[in-house]
């Protein structure tokens, strides 16, 4: 969707990937504008709005809804949160005549839609109660470095105080951050989404302690022949020492999640490897890439955590249009292995953390990492490539 | 050298990476223009065109020479090789009055100086004995694709026939292949190349089977305290399924090489894991990454080879600019892992083939593969990245 508003994809409904003729041809029988309105577990069967369907093997995928924060004003017009096409379409012709645009939250999506709403020549203003942007997935410095690139590019940034209320009669006039008025003629929330399991709570399924649904590797729920998948389940994450869930909200998770959800629900075989969170995204001209742990939530894992943070080139220093590139590397120096990696440049990020995430799966130490074969090309990436420096760094750090 | 003779690296000194300033400050002497003429292992010594040094360690970094094949006419002038600056200067200054221009071989070097010489307008003619381009990197149908894309670009190809003689008096006027005369006032011979072992092989260091210097992982030679590094010494293969040593002649190779001989040689300790060759090259507006085997060096090791052709889209279909991407997989039936892989397309190529390398270094199923999180951004990579498509053909096939 982000892509979409900022006019980089045509058309919102460009963005249905799989046209309807292909269900027809795999011999799917899809029924649209259909609710369902109960499972009943123990009949195998679900109730929607257009009848009672009998089911064999069920899969779950209700997926998420943004999380509306509980703050004065939130119902007004001009109020709106990211999902579906219609939030798009509706956004869209929204800015026709905005002006003010405040969008609250800086997590992945708040940042997109707010790059998005800057290539539209707005300013936007993005409110954010932690004291820095992408909380979640960037340590404080990368963090402060993107937040330094995005006010160059014309991002305006609230951070420290969430939003308290969003000020105006029917229409917004302004949002209330701290002490501060923030000018709004329109406002995006995104301050997250949460599972979508009231289907499955209903019906009696286990959830997991992070409120999304309990599955095994297998996708199976607590109940007979039902699975889930997608952003309505709690995944496994694979670097916490224990078996400790994780909200994955990723599409390149739930696709996964559902294929193997589809393969074990007619009768095949497939387990869902621990998921690293492997993440790519690209703001106001940046690639940001990241996977694993940050610090912050390595040491609250119960991690000793070690880390670097490396400046280096994208090419070799003779070749002409080389950019900066900068790897934080996080280990462990207890198992000498690596947990995270965040990645930021203008170029040629996304290869490397999924070069990294691809051996994170399999495990890896930061010396084993300091070791591995990389591909050079003077175009492309440099002898010593920037992955092996910082993970050479990070192992001097890590042995003193 | 390509990228300066093609124009995109401005001059050819500037493909000097490490000034002499570095060495300065790093406290390391420096003897340029000091040919060496002996190595006296018994006196730790080295006789050089400047005196004699004495040594408790020493590192044979001697690299390689270019091949010139036995055929009439390599003699004349305008016939170059390309290995140091001075070539790439040679040949810059001879492109100046020159019309037709003719490279001797399809390998790496042969197409890069091609695709150069086409940069610079002219219309190369290249002579491949083999009846394919890249012969040891890709397999024939990829290799067929390239070509038709490099004859597309403004690239004449003669394969199948060697070059039999270079024709002309003290110039050159043309190469004979086959039957064929072909017109030619300048030609690059670009035969490949062989390790500079005389100074080696003097010294009474033990060569291994393919004529480079034998090492063990820790870069030591036959003699004690002398270690080797770089395209002089055969590295242990990765792959194949006994001790098969490798000439890998890359640049990735030689410095990873360099580093662990290094370290030894001053009393630390590191080792070098098995090679892939790794390989990631820009021809005509395509990239191209190679790494393990292709399909008939997998037969020739023993491998019960079985590979697919993927042809995907690098992009998910609704995103604009998407293009083609092609992969070759190989994989082994036996054991069920990936032993090779083959990328190409204009974009991405070179993450993935990273990516790929970095888990076959830790060895990997292709079952493994096709499980892998990958990273997902609409304007980067599709949901079900091409390398998870490709491995799940793979997958397929190799359980029929």
């Amino acid at each position: 969707l982000p892509f979409a508003i900022a006019g980089k994809v045509p058309r919102v409904k460009d963005l249905i990937v799989y046209p309807h003729s292909l269900y027809r041809m795999s011999d799917i029988e899809l029924h649209l504008e259909t609710t369902v309105e109960k499972i009943l577990p123990k009949k195998k069967k679900v109730l929607t709005s257009k009848g009672e369907f009998g089911y064999d093997s069920l899969i779950i995928a209700s997926g998420s809804v943004p999380i509306i924060p509980s703050i004065p004003g939130v119902e007004k017009d001009r109020v709106y949160t990211l999902k579906g096409i219609e939030d798009g379409e509706k956004i869209i012709s929204s800015l026709e005549d905005a002006k003010d645009v405040v969008v609250i939250g800086a997590g992945l999506i708040g940042l997109e839609m707010a790059c998005a709403f800057r290539k539209r020549s707005f300013r936007p203003k993005v409110i954010e109660g932690e004291n820095r942007i992408l909380p979640s997935l960037l340590d404080e410095d990368m963090s402060k470095e993107l937040k330094n690139h995005l006010v160059q590019g014309g991002i305006i940034f609230h951070l420290g105080s969430p939003a308290k209320e969003i000020l105006g009669n029917k229409n917004v006039e302004g949002v209330l951050a701290g002490d501060e008025e923030i000018r709004a003629d329109m406002v995006l929330l995104a301050c997250g989404v949460k599972p979508d399991v009231h289907l499955a709570e209903e019906a009696g399924i286990e959830l997991g302690n992070l409120g999304g649904i309990k599955v095994n590797e297998r996708m199976q729920t607590s109940l007979d022949e039902i699975y889930a998948a997608g952003d309505c389940v709690e995944s496994l994450h694979g670097l916490t020492a224990e078996s400790i869930s994780s909200m994955s909200m990723l599409g390149s998770t739930a696709v996964r999640e559902g294929r193997v959800a589809g393969i074990n629900a007619v009768g095949g075989s497939a387990t869902l490897s621990p998921i690293l969170n492997t993440t790519i995204t690209e703001l106001a001209g940046i690639e940001i890439g990241a996977v694993g742990l940050n610090s912050e939530v390595g040491l609250q894992s119960g991690f000793e955590v070690c880390s670097i943070r490396f400046e280096g080139s994208s090419l070799d220093p003779f070749f002409p249009g080389s950019e900066k590139i900068v790897i934080k590397m996080i280990g462990d120096r207890r198992s000498g292995k690596l947990i995270g990696a965040q990645i930021m440049g203008k170029e040629r990020v996304w290869g490397r953390i999924l070069a990294i995430s691809f051996v994170m799966q399999k495990g890896i130490t930061v010396e084993e990492l300091a070791a591995l074969e990389t591909a050079y090309v003077p175009s492309i990436s440099p002898t010593f490539d920037p992955i092996t420096l910082a993970a050479e760094m990070l192992l001097r750090r890590m042995s003193q």
